[in-house]
């Protein structure tokens, strides 16, 4: 078998976790890890990979079927989507939601001029919860959507609380309120308020001496983070920190509840439980890369998102495999 | 906006759910339905649609875009299925998934032959649960894959109960185990065995005067259909299975329970839960159908699955709103 070569561009917790994946899809080759650090100071998390600047990646064009992009939403992908997009072919999980149009144009020019194919904003959301909304939009056209997230850890909920004076360590857990997400899958349509869908909790390392209670009020009425939400502070030791929460777990559920032809309540729900937030980026990636590389070989060049692609070019199964054994 | 003019072929619940649900998608005009039936005895549930015989079909050709096949697995569509598709582009919901490649090259060459296009076996299974059991494997290759069906109504039980001596009436729900999905959802990656996967729970109504013990020994003792499983019998009256058991409710988990990277363990779960299984179905025809208009004006004629037709066509919406909206 003919292996896709892809190179992991970026090698924070997303692109080890695509190191990590790519080990569990044999048609994949991994040729290497392009970095702004300096190469040869790196290691890889199977060993064996080699790390090359980012800057050299140019000379990997025809040798490099596609690039997975594992840089920060924030930064890097907004310049690094179209540079690499005029070069290989591409995926990324650029997530930046408002911006994703004016992105999705900049990566498509570039990729069109040079006939690649890139999938943009693939991972879960955007990406997989993107994917449900959409068809159960269109199989339900009348009714409503709603998304939770969690349980899961979000990083900037977690930095505004270590930035809190007396604060040594902290993690922040999203949780959807078990309450809100009964009453939607019961089909009452709720509206819902910010508070009535997520609670916050915040497990605090606090520094030698420092005023706990003091903490727990500033962190309850931070605005725009915590203050709309019920919030709920613990305080923990430094080894509790890092032995119980080290872990990047997220999720969340995305449901549809719709009324079909005679007032009848259809209620469509996809949700997530992951261990490894990045890991599950990762894998998704992975999958989307397949599909850029097909689409690519049958010519179909420009920037794609999950909504553009057929879900049969994400397996390595064939037609005929995939119809007898999944369908 | 120009319409997608579609005729419905076969009038039972299906064909009543496409019905209905195409008043829910102004893109659509609904130009009639095809019966076996004599044209001037049918009433439609909307009320306004003409009804054709079936056998005048071909005097539309060139007047509908899409057939929505509506007829039953066993020997309808089967026939009905390559037949239309060598005069109009189709949908259909064939759901006897061992012979599903078979049924695939049977409409693929007639569709092929004269350029059109066929969306087959469509609906919720085979369908949108196929499209999660396949992206899920996709994305989590290691990994095991659980399918739950119900709560919902069983025809087959629900028949089987009927044909037994001293009933008068009643109705099979399937019902999956809630240990057993939680087992699932806790991510043990348990083997389940039939009983431990579903429950039976029949609701009734005797004869008068008939041994209501031996009708509820005969129904748990029955092979293939009951003696595997734990079964529950409810004698009820006729006005209450009327009033209380009259919807055809069903639904059902895909559940895919992975392992990432370092071990992470990851959910994937889909489920829906629908208070009427045919007007669902009847709206994934919809959307499909919409589906199977487009890529024909692509030029992708042949027989598809829901793996091979990208989800963007599933919508009305254009790429431009999809993306700021759903993505």
């Amino acid at each position: 078998m003919e292996k896709i070569r892809v190179g992991i561009v970026g090698y924070g917790n997303l692109g080890k976790g695509v190191e990590l994946a790519l080990q569990q899809s044999p048609d994949f080759e991994l040729t290497g890890i392009f970095t702004r650090r300096a190469p040869e100071t790196m290691q890889s998390v199977t060993g064996n990979v080699p790390f090359f600047h980012i800057d050299t990646a140019k000379d990997y064009v025809g040798k490099i079927d596609v690039m997975i992009l594992c840089g920060g939403s924030a930064t890097d992908i907004p310049e690094q989507g179209p540079h690499f997009a005029a070069m290989f072919n591409t995926v990324d999980s650029y997530d930046t939601h408002a911006k994703i149009p004016e992105y999705h144009a900049s990566v498509d020019e570039k990729a069109k001029q040079n006939g690649n194919t890139s999938v943009i904003s693939t991972g879960w959301d955007p990406g997989l919860f993107s994917l449900n909304r959409m068809i159960a939009e269109a199989i339900l056209p009348v009714g409503k959507e709603y998304t939770f997230w969690g349980k899961g850890v979000s990083q900037g909920h977690s930095d505004a609380i270590r930035r809190i004076e007396g604060v040594k360590g902290g993690v922040q857990y999203t949780i959807p309120m078990e309450s809100a997400l009964e009453r939607v899958r019961a089909g009452e349509d709720p509206e819902l308020s910010t508070r009535e869908k997520h609670m916050r909790e915040c497990f605090v390392v606090a520094e030698d001496g420092a005023d706990k209670d003091k903490i727990a009020e500033t962190i309850k009425t931070m605005p725009n983070y915590f203050d709309e939400y019920e919030t709920v502070v613990h305080f923990i030791s430094e080894d509790e920190l890092k032995t119980e929460h080290a872990r990047m777990p997220h999720g969340g559920f995305v449901i549809r509840s719709g009324k079909s032809g005679r007032d009848s309540k259809q209620i469509i729900e996809f949700s997530l439980k992951l261990q490894s937030n990045p890991e599950f980026t990762a894998s998704v990636l992975v999958a989307y890369a397949r599909a850029a590389y097909r689409l690519n070989k049958e010519g179909q060049s420009g920037a794609k998102t999950v909504f553009d692609v057929a879900p049969a070019y994400l397996s390595p199964k064939s037609t005929a495999q995939l119809m007898k054994e999944l369908l």
